[in-house]
């Protein structure tokens, strides 16, 4: 304490450091807190603040708490749908959920703006995912009808097929610019129910884009002109230099490293989930109560932040130190801090720092003796729960960067554990550590894989990363799912897995089947059509065709909700109920069928009708899908997830067995195959064998 | 000339010259020329070969051939099915063609004994592939019953479904083992129509064992003890050591290696059609002829090899070489074939090595001067046409390593003539060149991608070799299809491909349902049984409820040929037509209607019956599939391709629009969907508007 807080002033600043920050505010791309703290100093009167912790810690707080409220009042009150990750909005739109305004022009303007603002714990790949897939959509939207940017030639892409293929090209390019990391990122994305190996090779055209202007890029900024963007080059954690050699002796350390791992990662998506809860009770009670969190967490952060390296005893510096030490006003190690000259502060190094940074030195090769066990498991357990609570609150944050910054402390901490029972240095254990949280929580292997290897670019130490993954992975999913499956739960966004929950096949689709169906005649008073719309909210209705137009019902097709719209605005109506010929569709064009975008679809109440043309009829027979795709009702429900994921469907006919009846019995949709609506229909199969095998920690429930 | 052929026998023999040689003809994985001609030679007197070419070239010839000849002949007489590369036929297993013997035990052991052995300009990461997929295959089936190897436990494999996982698995593992690249392997799988999220997890899973097995043995084999094995650890081509710096102006260089890349590779595909073609016709007509053809390519290769580097002037040794210059008796650069001391013959480093080692030099930084234009294109445009010429002989070999071989020179020619232009070395044009031909050929784009990442481990370059792979591929993909496909088109084996061809969205199902149907009833004649499979080949037949069991005609499933084959021969027959109860199924055990292994399914010949059990009767519903996948007759044809081809069908059912008919109409199979079935029946699409537009050059084809 005597020795005073000399970090921030002592010595006289040179020109860089009093003109570094300041671009740094403005063109930083990084969650930093360290760097706050030299904004809010720096232009202070250098010898003031000698020894004024409280100063020092009330402007280190003040200037955290201002962004983040910036971060949190855009969000909350411009786009709310910005908050959070972006992934699992991204993960729920690929899989088939159509939420409104996830992809709007204020969520990407404001994802973009609020995601490198905020000063917490959190990640940026997240939010950068989101931005990507935020400017897919609206490409293909032909920008945004609502605030008068649109470009014509792009309306060629404005249905939901191209809408998702450029999604997924958006989201890869955007984790591509995120982790500069091109490859391997589309390659988890079979869970995107429309994959298709053309999809492939488009999504790697756009993170090809995204490497070739990224190394251009840096190549410009090579002389530190843009800020913190160009440090790094490509690869952002370099652990080249760093010698590999291990043996057999080194592999039990490793597994250790990967069961605790898998557990600590699902302990942290158990955690997380909890929170979450919690925040959304208090969330919903108003924007008032959303601020308020957003400030606490804000406030406890820079406490913790400024508070902890004050438990860490001095540390000399090391005579051969290839660095400056200790060192002030800039990012790196050996930080100051509180320490007498020519010693540093170990947990400053990394409190104070850039998440970027903290890792780089967590990874980096020659620290061994650089930190303290102690110092490390006050830094692991401080951002495992830090990240869990900054996660919630409603700003854009992500989950990546925390995560590979609390697995690498967790990883550093087990090789000081180890000691010199391993030949691996601490460095490499810190990589496996990142690595076995990783795998622990977010469930990927081999994105995950190809990530690490090109953050770390050590392609010898693939065998061990993907040993890690491996056992991480396994050892988690014995006891909950995976990280983004968990909030898109929690969103109540219907994720529909890729395989049937085993009861499904004790089902058929007819045990499913629900609700009054609505039909349509193939030609259909307008009457009709407008009280089905306006009494229902389904987005497809079958269309029969019935006697005098057929001998029998016979089931014609699908109509969609919005195609009855435009047919409805349109006014292409008939006088009688008679068929009419091929013409009927000329005049439409096809944009009126395009897809809408968001805002700008017409609602059935906007419809104005009069008496006469209610009792007039539409002529359904060219506007409707002739080949939907069918199942029996006796179809196994499994069978019929099979169909709807494998195929990408939106709506499933389900016909009859036999034939006295309507040739149509319902519709499934999404929800439908949704456990929590089967499991509602059908509540003894909760208690049947038929599920998945996972560890339950009934108390633990209890508890929270 | 006159200063001899003092390459092999100068200077005398060091022990390690001498027993090295034996110990490589016993363990080398590689597909070696060079080694064979010190093989031949090393044991004979030191000095009598001193100077005598024809005695050289005869013993080397002969080595050649030797070894050609065996590997054609096991295959040829033991198992046909292991010829070529192995990776049209998983790709074609992995589509759903299930043909026969591909993944027998014979082919595996031929396919792992022959691959190593053959000592053309081929590969062997395509008889890994394959080698990988039929050990696979074996242990779902439990071990080959013929062999009398059988595992029990792996009986529960036993189904379709299991063995299209291990296989896919398999193959990641064998590619995994081939490239020493275990990850970016199973990355362009969704090829595979039973793709789902959990196999990606399982084939990482296989690769990662693969990668920690071969880290586990190179560190075993580091002294060397391990024959070729141990060199070069886990990357192959390591260029790490090169420092890569490019700016803008290297990039049009690039895009002309690109451009140049596509066109070679279209090229490639088409001239290895055309000889696969003429291949087959010689190949029908006998044994002998495949041998005297495998032969002809043989000699022909050892005189291309021994003449050529006969043209290439002798060259003096670098002052500064860092190896030693000339070299004897070992592979590397810098060979001295016929020079005088001092001097070293450039295309002799090249001819005279593994491809392996070819690849390396071509690779390698320190050699912008060791090489000169004239060599490279000769080098070039042999190696061009010896493995377009030597892939199609009746032995394993793949396409991989000789493409690469193929398209380094090709960079490296590019890079020398560039020459000061551009500011990256030749080293880098050679691996640049290779990932033109590749994706110029394979199509493939991130699993190329990492491929050649892990195989140069060199990350920086990753943006140019993006760069390289999308030119080259969409300017191939403008003249035809990627080489496997053509291969497999070749074969006949029917591949269908992930979206559908532009005409099909013209026609509707019942235009190509074809053939008379067979359906049997719910509880069917035995004599009617045995019938029909005796006459037709069909592997699935529609089961049908007809009054009196059911008031009208009612599709109850699907009967697969297999399972009416186990009924007749387990003889459970009903004396009256009356349904049985679900008790019935207890006479058979699972495994009785588990997939069969190769050579021990029962074919209907087999079965005995006599003329009182013929006018018995069997109740089929009990081994119906009763939930089979059903599309209404005027469904359109591409969506129905989309269903069978996302759900990963054999059979699809159609049903008729109106219920008057009988209640099935049709199957759809593979066969079905084939563009040559489809257009046999509707000629006239042919020449529609409605196909892929890609360059065609009709005097060519017609030349050819």
């Amino acid at each position: 304490m005597a020795n005073g807080f000399a970090s921030i002033s002592n010595g006289v600043p040179d020109e860089e450091s009093i003109t570094a920050p300041f671009l740094r505010l403005r063109r930083s791309t990084s969650n930093t807190t360290s760097q706050i703290a030299i904004v809010g100093s720096n232009p202070c009167p250098v010898e003031s603040l000698d020894y004024d912790y409280l100063a020092a810690f009330l402007i280190f707080a003040a200037a955290n708490l201002g962004l983040t409220l910036f971060a949190c009042l855009i969000t909350t009150l411009i786009a709310p749908e910005a908050a959070g990750s972006g992934i699992p909005e991204v993960k729920a739109y690929l899989n088939g959920v159509d939420a409104p305004a996830i992809f709007s022009f204020r969520t990407l303007i404001v994802g973009s703006i609020a995601a490198v603002s905020s000063s917490l714990n959190v990640g940026k790949a997240g939010p950068m995912v989101h931005t990507g897939a935020c400017i897919a959509a609206l490409a293909c939207q032909g920008g945004s009808d609502k605030y008068k940017l649109t470009w014509r030639w792009f309306r060629f892409f404005n249905n939901d097929r191209d809408r998702r293929d450029l999604v997924t090209c958006g989201s890869a390019a955007g984790i591509a610019a995120a982790f500069r990391a091109p490859v391997g990122v589309a390659l988890e994305e079979p869970e995107n129910s429309m994959w298709r190996s053309a999809l492939l090779w488009r999504a790697f055209f756009s993170t090809a884009i995204v490497a070739i202007l990224l190394r251009g890029l840096t190549d410009l900024c090579l002389s530190g002109k843009c800020g913190l963007f160009g440090t790094g080059g490509l690869i952002m954690y370099d652990v080249t230099s760093v010698n590999i050699s291990y043996h057999l002796k080194d592999v039990p350390p490793v597994l250790l490293l990967g069961v605790i791992g898998g557990i600590a990662g699902s302990v942290y998506n158990c955690l997380l989930g909890k929170v979450l809860r919690l925040y959304n009770l208090i969330n919903e009670k108003g924007t008032a109560y959303k601020i308020l969190l957003a400030c606490l967490v804000s406030i406890v952060t820079s406490c913790l932040l400024f508070g902890l390296p004050w438990f860490a005893t001095c540390q000399p510096c090391p005579v051969d130190a290839s660095e400056p030490c200790p060192t002030i006003g800039r990012s790196g190690n050996y930080k100051k801090f509180q320490c007498s000259p020519d010693h540093y502060n170990e947990l400053a190094s990394l409190f104070f720092n850039t998440n970027d940074d903290a890792i780089k030195n967590l990874f980096s090769k020659g620290t061994d003796t650089e930190f303290h066990p102690t110092s490390v498991l006050i830094f692991f357990i401080t951002c495992f729960f830090l990240s869990i609570f900054s996660y919630g609150i409603v700003a854009p944050v992500g989950l990546f960067i925390p995560v590979i910054v609390t697995g690498a402390s967790y990883g550093r901490l087990v090789g000081l554990l180890i000691g010199s029972n391993s030949n691996l240095n601490h460095g490499l254990f810190a990589v496996l550590g990142a690595a076995s949280l990783l795998g622990g929580s977010m469930r990927m292997t081999v994105s995950l894989c190809v990530i690490l290897l090109e953050l770390t670019n050590n392609l010898l130490l693939l065998p061990l990363i993907m040993l890690v993954l491996l056992v991480s992975k396994t050892v988690a999913d014995a006891f909950n799912g995976n990280i983004y499956d968990q909030i898109m739960s929690l969103k109540g966004f219907p994720y529909l897995e890729t395989h049937a929950e085993p009861y499904m096949r004790q089902l058929t689709v007819s045990d499913v089947v629900s609700g009054p169906l609505r039909v349509f005649n193939g030609i259909e008073l307008v009457a009709n059509i407008v009280h089905v719309l306006r009494t229902t909210g389904h987005n497809g209705f079958p269309v029969v065709n019935e006697p005098p137009h057929s001998e029998a019902p016979i089931l014609y097709g699908l109509i969609l909700r919005s195609h009855l719209i435009t047919l409805l605005k349109k006014k292409a109506f008939l006088l009688t109920p008679t068929p009419t010929d091929a013409d009927a569709i000329k005049h439409f064009s096809a944009s009126d069928f395009a897809k809408q975008g968001l805002g700008t679809a017409e609602e059935i109440e906007d419809i104005e009708l009069t008496e006469d043309e209610m009792e007039m009829y539409i002529d359904l027979h060219h506007f409707t899908n002739a080949s939907p795709y069918t199942v029996v009702e006796t179809m196994s429900l499994a069978k019929a997830l099979t169909l709807f994921r494998g195929v990408g469907l939106r709506h499933l006919l389900v016909v009859p067995k036999t034939s006295e009846r309507l040739p149509v019995v319902g519709i499934l949709t999404r929800h439908d195959f949704m456990p929590e609506h089967i499991l509602g229909l059908h509540p003894m199969l909760a208690k049947s064998k038929w599920k998945r095998l996972r560890f339950k920690f009934p108390l633990w429930n209890k508890i929270f």
